[in-house]
């Protein structure tokens, strides 16, 4: 019970898996109330969000996946281990394992701060964005990502979803609306809507459906190196294969 | 913390001033940790208001006023008497006196639940309205009526500044978001964005804002009875003046 004042940022902690998936993790709170939540935690780098969350004087309350992941183990499970009050979250849409899902529209409240959960499927059935409370910033998973989108093409992929779910559920977001993805190739760290609404080669720029479609088509992209072992886990939150 | 789905309503009543000023008050709770918050209470009916959140076992956390109201009384200051952790809220650009006061873009926290501070002057320069965290409606005080709007002629109030609040803050929310005003002289409880916007006949329907100041300009209203007396007494928060 309080409030949260128009100019009153929440905590962001952007994280860099540089072992090999790329992986953007972040780390958000309330400023307040220190609670916070992980977003796309990565298995081998729960040590270092866990250091991050204990010099910040934070309570973890969810670690968050914007999909189930074919590059790289959730850390959800680790952190389960050593946060046991710490639930899970991951779509229904997913239909992989965590202690809560979500759906659009549903609201995942740390503290007086909160995420918008906006349905996005396209590179997976069952991604997900989070939109902050104050419309800031999105968390766009690999539905958007800085000049780019990730592949439609396995995991319920489609690149007619793909389109839909940026143009109806991102680029509707105010122009200001900072970008941060799951990924970047690049050492980019963020965008904004009205640069990727612009100039984005794939979704932007007045790009319609079917130019994204043909562009998505001609691809010839290689099979993902962990697919087959990340996204089993991915399906059970992280959990190893126990054979 | 918790999660909030997309379809779990806000808790909200609409109570009605029958006495004379034909105020509606809403009672809005946080159905899972029962905290609520009142707008717009009037002093004759703060004892009806009371009984309605001691029947629903809600805890009173803000008592908030959209506006210094000219033509009533508000019930803040009484109940702040009887409930003395209740914080009282209006905006800063009232000017009046309040335990907190609001900017736009500012957020009121009660439970897992908030309102968005929206400014909208124009009837008064301190005029604010409320959206639901979900866009599911928004009180609009007396920035916006049902088929019509407040008056423009006396503290502070500017046509063109409510045209530009309406069409910006208002105009700008989903079709559905349900609209429910401060008054209605007709026994009419609600409306919605689209509605307004289509045949508001003021301010809806493409007219534009030249249109609305002639409109204004032209209405030759009656001085306010009370206003002489609530107003003053609004500034204070309603604390009646001590002569």
């Amino acid at each position: 019970m309080t409030i949260v004042r128009a100019d009153q940022p929440m905590g962001l902690k952007q994280l860099f898996d540089e072992t090999g998936s790329s992986t953007y993790t972040y780390l958000l709170w309330d400023t307040e109330t220190k609670d916070c939540v992980l977003v796309d935690p990565v298995d081998v780098k729960v040590d270092r969000d866990l250091k991050e969350v204990e010099e910040l004087g934070l309570n973890l309350i969810y670690g968050i996946n914007t999909h189930a992941h074919a590059d790289h183990i959730t850390g959800t499970h680790l952190l389960k281990q050593q946060v046991p009050t710490m639930k899970s979250i991951i779509s229904a849409a997913s239909q992989a394992k965590a202690d809560l899902t979500v759906a659009n529209g549903d609201r995942i409240v740390f503290g007086n701060r909160s995420l918008v959960v906006k349905s996005t499927p396209g590179h997976t059935e069952g991604c997900v964005s989070f939109v902050a409370d104050d419309e800031s910033f999105v968390l766009t998973g690999d539905a958007l990502l800085i000049q780019g989108c990730g592949r439609t093409d396995f995991q319920g992929g489609s690149a007619e979803h793909l389109y839909q779910s940026v143009h109806s559920q991102l680029f509707s977001l105010p122009k200001s609306t900072i970008v941060y993805p799951a990924h970047d190739y690049k050492s980019r760290t963020q965008s904004s809507i009205g640069a990727e609404l612009e100039s984005n080669p794939r979704l932007g720029g007045g790009k319609t459906q079917d130019d994204f479609v043909e562009i998505m088509a001609g691809l010839d992209l290689a099979y993902p190196k962990k697919i087959d072992v990340a996204v089993p886990a991915n399906m059970r939150c992280g959990v190893p294969d126990v054979e």
